[in-house]
């Protein structure tokens, strides 16, 4: 997308008048859980709340990471396998500066989240995607795709499901495939499962059972429990190699903000049943979304990918774009997420559910439905 | 240092009985400006507390950085050139991304902070260490010491005033001959003035105005108002580059958390008299540090570098840093901040005044003083 379209979306995102539906940003409208809110922390109960944390994170916190770890993948995890990060953002990007060299290529599934190819290039390396979600319909098929771009320079893959920005999962049969095809390659597998909790048909697949020593796998605070602004994340894989991908994070951010580790501690003791209903009114929001806009719902995430090709004239996706901007609604270009440049992302759960419909109503009108 | 020292020390932190001193940790034991602490932060007063921030910094913020640049460097600086960072680490370590390619090589004034050498070895660079604060004592020295280790792969220069870990400053007369040395020589200028609150004696000089083109300058809410734990600081620099930089922080950590921007920005507006009070307070830490030990007393920072030469026996520094721990007290290794096996460094800001005078009074007797 030419730099020119962005800045004509930025200023018209900044001068609209009257109400603004910003569906292309990746977070939610609700607060986190009382009890895990900014206002609720204090010195007193915290001691050391405003000074440095240790740099791999709380012990408590790893600790407690640890124990739902292996509860929900059903395989021992020790904190010393746990990293706490700035965001899943920032367990990625240490994670990338620690196994590539450059040159060094990663197999991305695609449509992918618009980060990691970034962070892939930031330390020298080469992403390298591959059409899959959407695209691929059995094992042998996925197989084919990640075969048919791997290369003597390949040295991981990364997937992410529940997917942004497909709303879609990865099944079962289709991960096994690719674990045992990264086994014999003796790659990386690098597992992005930062929407676990948001999965509202079908089941979700862990990847690091299935292969525990080379698999890294991700998971944010931001994400299960509404609060993105407070950058803390993890990152689960082999401890040896969790030590080295420590060194990095040392680096690039020192440690994770002490705040936003206790307020996630506390989230882990006291905030499922927020999850659980967080759980309900996104599904409700993609399901009411989805019928709408005529596609399937979504399986998990809080996105749906929607192909425009039939909407477009010859300003392209721009186009398309602009004129959703001039009625105050804000959409992801499909070119963020990969070869897409005829798909719009849209996030259901951005904005105040009366905001999500009837920015999708908007939406609806300019795709004809 | 080996790696069995560091276990035999962190094993003696973990399961000392009595008090503990930990002299080693760059911190503050005061608590942030009420009204700066999280306690103080609501949803209420500030829509979006716990959702992201703009990557680059809330735009409230970077305007307040900008005034308080322009005014203490008296030098016109522009929203534009302020990216708010994860922390000066942070502010460092995407800066390091932006400007290093692998094998480039970074002069850094020794003694150094010793996360700076990490942060260059992150993407590929060299650190060159130059021996310098301490060892170097007119302007025209100094530029022996540099050209002495530059050749023609030297992109940059490291240099760190108000100075951890010696508690020096360097004078403005050597700071002028280093920025025309460095302009001569075509050399990014990195200066690290996360102390630039904390001077007693003589004055801090800001680096940046005398080569705006060419210099980063970093600072950080963590150490101008004890608030480590939030990961706040920020980098200044030309605007072009900054716009670099901002892609390497959006791939390491996103966004600096949202809470932590607003206690820095509430810091900024009420929180000056906090830093007199704390400025007050160190320096008379530091005065009976230095009396107690026999050494001339900081001009600035937070800490000394100690020369224990004379103290040591064959099992050398590490020795002294076990016998020290035996005792509950617990200092940095010279050899952490350059080729200093011989030098210990004390934080003198890391506990409560009572503790670093009980503190101070074991480094004492371990000193023969």
């Amino acid at each position: 997308m030419p730099g020119s379209v962005y800045t004509s979306l930025a200023r018209k995102m900044a001068t609209h008048e009257g109400r603004v539906y910003p569906l292309h940003v990746g977070d939610t409208w609700m607060e986190p859980a009382i009890g895990c809110r900014m206002e609720d922390l204090s010195e007193r109960d915290w001691p050391g709340l405003h000074r440095y944390a240790q740099p791999q994170g709380r012990p408590d916190l790893r600790e407690a990471i640890a124990r739902r770890t292996s509860e929900r993948m059903g395989l021992a995890t020790d904190a010393g396998e746990v990293l706490v990060a700035a965001g899943a953002t920032g367990a990625l990007g240490a994670m990338a500066g620690a196994i590539i060299e450059p040159g060094d290529e990663v197999l991305i599934l695609a449509p992918y989240w618009p980060l990691i190819a970034g962070i892939v290039r930031s330390f020298g390396g080469q992403p390298v995607p591959v059409p899959f979600l959407g695209q691929v319909s059995s094992a042998a098929e996925g197989l084919e795709a990640v075969e048919a771009y791997a290369n003597d320079r390949t040295i991981a893959l990364y997937l992410n499901t529940p997917n942004n920005p497909t709303g879609r999962l990865l099944e079962r049969a289709w991960i096994e495939a690719l674990v045992d095809w990264s086994r014999d390659r003796d790659l990386w597998l690098i597992a992005d499962e930062v929407y676990e909790d948001y999965v509202y048909a079908g089941e979700h697949t862990y990847t690091r059972p299935l292969a525990p020593e080379r698999t890294f796998s991700t998971h944010s605070f931001s994400k299960a429990f509404g609060m993105a602004g407070n950058r803390c994340g993890y990152i689960v894989g082999p401890e040896e190699v969790i030590k080295e991908v420590r060194k990095v994070s040392t680096h690039t951010f020192y440690s994770t903000p002490t705040a936003s580790q206790v307020a996630a501690l506390r989230a882990l003791e006291i905030a499922d049943a927020w999850i659980a209903n967080a759980r309900e009114r996104y599904a409700a929001l993609g399901r009411f979304t989805a019928e709408r806009l005529g596609v399937e719902p979504p399986s998990g995430s809080a996105f749906l990918f929607l192909d425009v090709v039939d909407r477009l004239d010859d300003r392209g996706l721009g186009g398309f774009l602009e004129d959703a901007a001039d009625r105050g609604l804000f959409l992801s270009p499909g070119t963020s997420f990969g070869p897409y440049p005829t798909h719009v992302r849209i996030c259901f759960t951005a904005a105040e559910p009366a905001l999500i419909h009837e920015g999708v109503e908007l939406l609806a009108e300019l795709m004809g439905r």
